[in-house]
């Protein structure tokens, strides 16, 4: 199909697409002249996982580019291929997370000691992850943003170390043996890849919105007759 | 104390507190002059809320003011102050939650039917609360956010139901449990609205963080020896 009629079919205005492709997000089309091109129903696919991850998901378009670069190299093994996408943390998503957010001044108070340092809760999160006989490696994201959790909340008087965070890596865990059943069935790598980041990364509001409605509902159990 | 010691003691810069102050987050000192107040112990503690919820998860200034003044309109029931503080969503998380976000174009694919529309999705929300014997508000965000994941998923391809979403919401359930565990002790009302706010905010990026270590933890189970 043309470029028009895959904006109509995507429903992405031909402007939109023709940005992807110039950024790489989109792999060119067939060409058939010197300015014209012929796409096909991957082209289609594939615009639609761009406008979940930028459009809904609200990533920036270089994060987006980030995953699908790291689905598209296609690794020998299942596990680095499934890896590479559950420790992709694009630069925005990281900034939700608790990394650090200057606008014109520290993001993080420094006047007072806290009685604690980086390098405190960085051990707890070995701790916590030796505990629960995780393999992971040394310089995932996801460890990052554990540590900075820790030290805001103890840096706003709350005492909370990585034993009170060990009942919610169980129940973690538990969803992952979830999120990893749901990709089995899918023998084709990319296709499991890209069944991966759709799950992992969509997912992430609903199971927030979830936790949100199991609270409100086990607060009435609680304090209503 | 005055206002340059509160800020040398939060770590927030006189301008940012005076902004706080004008736009209402911080409550004024005691008056002792023409232009000078008197500040203590609960504005230290309450500019630190304030920075956790604007520097370091990243609300908007008027999305982190729905959410203190709500835990300050003080209800006398428990369940009446969890319920507003478990059901605050405010606008920047809708967003990251797959709310629309139109840039200058349709966020959502109108093009291609995909057999579905919204009110399938909610009927399956109510449905999925129903099955869990959930008691929740007729009008939750965190309902609105489900519907739209359910909605992006089969716009996809993917083919992704309410009964999907159960074993997850069994899982919410039980950090639910941890959720109000962890506020029992507090019998200030306002004190446990403080610390619900604390850790249902706050512990988002870890619970995601955990998600993703759990994900990799048992990739690495599966698939290498």
């Amino acid at each position: 199909m043309r470029i028009s009629e895959l904006s109509r079919r995507s429903a992405v205005p031909t402007a939109t697409i023709k940005f992807y492709l110039r950024e790489g997000l989109l792999p060119p089309g067939r060409p058939t002249a010197a300015t014209q091109a012929e796409y096909d129903e991957t082209h289609i696919r594939r615009l639609r996982l761009i406008r979940a991850l930028v459009g809904v998901r609200g990533l920036s378009v270089s994060a987006a580019k980030e995953v699908l670069d790291a689905v598209s190299s296609v690794k020998t093994d299942t596990h680095g291929l499934l890896g590479l996408v559950f420790g992709i943390w694009p630069a925005s998503a990281a900034r939700e997370s608790g990394g650090p957010r200057v606008v014109g001044e520290p993001a993080r108070p420094t006047g007072e000691a806290d009685g604690t340092d980086d390098t405190s809760d960085t051990y707890a999160v070995d701790a916590l992850v030796s505990a629960m006989g995780w393999q992971i490696t040394e310089h995932s994201p996801a460890r990052q943003a554990i540590t900075q959790t820790l030290h805001t909340l103890r840096s706003l008087g709350v005492e909370y170390g990585w034993e009170d965070l060990l009942p919610y890596a169980e129940l973690a865990a538990r969803t992952a043996v979830l999120d990893l059943d749901q990709l089995e069935g899918q023998d084709d790598p990319l296709d499991k890849a890209e069944r991966a980041v759709l799950l992992t990364f969509l997912l992430e509001p609903a199971l927030l919105a979830l936790r949100r409605l199991a609270q409100e509902a086990e607060s009435a159990a609680r304090h209503t007759d």
